[in-house]
């Protein structure tokens, strides 16, 4: 018999950009792992099924991390004055070598689990390192938690420290054993394509990636147009393309499979058309981009455009991994964007960055994000009544109030599809 | 006999704009209410003195809050869509009128002394609102916490709605009461004189206020070119003047008395030439600036021209009391403006946005915001063990570590001119 029960409280999810649906003391009725629908009552048809039932609190779908760095966990809140490329080599490079030894690895992939759990965030896309070991043990630890990530091996060939660099070969090798080992040993727990980004690999290894992620039908995730002088090392790279985009482009990286690329502030004309056409997910990390210098991302024009856009914390060069931070952070730097553009590209309000930090980026793992009928149930319950609520507000409002007041303290419950996640072991 | 005791731990300060000046292991004197010194021994003159010892904890003065809106507590984190203008019509000025309830203002600003007191913010620099009997309260309240603050009523006679304006006689009348009962009635617990600003204040009203301040040798505190919009209805009002500041100045309301002017977002270069003459304070507020779309202080500009900066909150504009969160946001924000600037006005680094949430903000209060030799002894006391620590860190990184990754959870102990302050009682 099929596991259904119902979930009471304050329902809020936006089922299109920007226009939340609110089902205040509604249900959500939840059939083995997904929605199946949501109501202001029980249904009759499931009449006397179990309901949980959550009070005042509000309910919300979990929270999507579209571009994360597990390896740089331990350089969190450190060295956020530096721009992009010193930044890469004082910082990241170095604490990226150190996952060669597993146990370190253990040590800080466990404790990053956690902190995602922590904040809410129950789908990421994350960068490991290029160790092929270190980035099977992240893969086992999310699955141990009950998480659900898509979890990348990271390529890089060319232009990085001795110390953090593979033959295109190995490369692959590892790669590929990871593909055929982990492909289908999780249902939530999933290997992508990484190539840290153009840079750092050669054109030949870009190639094989793309072959492997047609071969195996893997997603893909990189980096686009993040600063302005990695574009410059990309165009002195690649004369022979007429942008950033192109490079993936040309070595079938760009959309032929699902494929998410952060960042995209600096992006062209030509790269937003192509991107548009191949259907290519962004990772919008607002955080990082100001911490780094990196500028804003033109969110308003890309979503115009039809293109999915997701927020991604970026850590370590975004300090948080909370994102509620990152939504707050969107709405701020849509501001300064707006005045940026003459008052053209309209700012983003909450429930336009409360799409993009859940169906936006959910969207990249099928049907999540939202409370629809086939939805994967990946909710979180919200304990507001620490917060300094002194007169009735709208769930609209409270939900507000908990983005730009509230912590992890107010989140109580958090489910994955459909299953109630507790706290991870750190070990 | 005075009281001298020792405070052991890992002592970090900004003597200097942008420098740390770090103790590991280090020990603070305090005489009475004062800073005696500085060691990384206890001098044999101190010998068998009481040494209290905070262990690997890193200690730091208290936190500086410049400017905030005391009222608005109860609208944090709401209406952070809109502009300062149609902001202020639809979410502050409602509030604000509810002050005329002492019951509800005791409600609320005993929540919000907690909260300040939560974040470690020992010295606030605060707009209450027009009513008299709440403002009084709010000084009571501020005084029975331990907590450092000036407190104004505000000012407002014109263009403000019908319900929640004053006469220029009753204005004056209230505000002198105050600065009768208040000046000299607590000794951490201060009136200032707070015009709203020019566009709700009459110039008599601004004139008479200016003679007040003089009379009773009490600071001032407004706001000053925030937004776009506020600075063309000022130069409506007064064509008289050539600038927003120039009103103020006109009025004896620049510079005669400490004054610190919020925001300065768009301050011309006539204006920055009068600050600098007449030593005005800057209150930089970058989460309320970039909340309501106003845009990013010169701050580089303004600093490098020998003005005092120091940085505000600005809740309920800005959505979060840790002046932590907004030390993170105004050196994001600096590296906006260095883009913006064509890479001319450098970025903020840690040490010189640390310095004006202590030092920097701390002058306007006297000698704050440091551990040298005759400050008041203003401290927190920082647990940082439940952060991303994985390898031994410098003081200085573990101090950015807690600034980007911690919050109030990390602050065990809160001390206020040689005083321990504990939680204050929320009514």
């Amino acid at each position: 018999m099929k596991n259904i029960y119902a979930v009471k409280g304050n329902i809020i999810f936006t089922k299109t950009f920007g226009k939340f649906e609110v089902f205040e003391n509604g249900y959500i009725i939840v059939e083995e792992r997904y929605v199946r629908g949501v109501y202001h009552y029980v249904p009759e048809e499931f009449n006397g099924i179990k309901v949980v039932d959550y009070g005042n609190s509000i309910i919300i779908p979990g929270f999507v991390d579209l571009h994360l760095h597990a390896s740089q966990y331990g350089n969190l809140g450190l060295g956020l004055d530096r721009e992009l490329m010193p930044w890469l080599q004082t910082y990241t490079f170095p604490e990226e070598a150190k996952y060669s030894d597993i146990n370190y690895a253990k040590k800080v992939y466990s404790a990053l689990i956690r902190e995602l759990w922590r904040f809410g965030t129950t789908r990421s896309c994350i960068f490991a390192t290029m160790h092929k070991d270190s980035t099977k043990l992240l893969m086992d630890l999310f699955a141990e938690s009950g998480l659900s990530a898509y979890v990348g091996k990271v390529n890089m060939d060319r232009n990085s420290p001795e110390y953090l660099m593979e033959t295109e070969e190995s490369s692959i090798a590892d790669t590929e054993e990871i593909l055929k080992e982990y492909s289908d040993k999780y249902e939530l727990v999933k290997p992508i394509i990484t190539p840290r980004f153009v840079p750092s690999c050669s054109f030949e290894l870009l190639k094989s990636l793309g072959n492997l992620a047609r071969e195996y039908n893997v997603p893909v995730q990189s980096h686009l147009c993040e600063n302005h002088d990695e574009i410059g090392f990309v165009k002195e790279l690649h004369p022979e393309y007429n942008n950033y985009a192109g490079v993936y482009d040309g070595a079938g990286l760009f959309g032929d499979v699902p494929t998410v690329m952060a960042h995209c502030v600096l992006v062209d004309e030509d790269e937003i058309e192509l991107m548009r056409k191949k259907n290519i997910f962004i990772a919008h990390c607002p955080s990082s981009n100001c911490n780094l210098s990196s500028g804003i991302a033109p969110v308003r024009r890309l979503v115009a455009r039809g293109i999915p856009v997701g927020l991604g914390s970026d850590i370590a060069a975004g300090h948080s991994l909370s994102i509620m931070d990152v939504i707050v952070n969107s709405t701020q730097v849509s501001n300064l964007k707006w005045l940026q553009s003459y008052r053209v590209d309209k700012s983003l309000d909450t429930a336009e960055s409360f799409y993009m930090a859940t169906k936006g980026g959910g969207k990249f793992f099928g049907k999540v994000g939202s409370f629809e009928r086939g939805y994967e149930f990946d909710a979180l319950v919200i304990d507001d009544s620490n917060l300094s609520i002194f007169k009735p507000l709208s769930i609209e409002e409270r939900l507000q109030k908990f983005i730009y007041t509230g912590d992890d303290r107010n989140i109580k419950v958090r489910y994955v599809s459909g299953k109630k996640i507790e706290q991870p072991i750190c070990y």
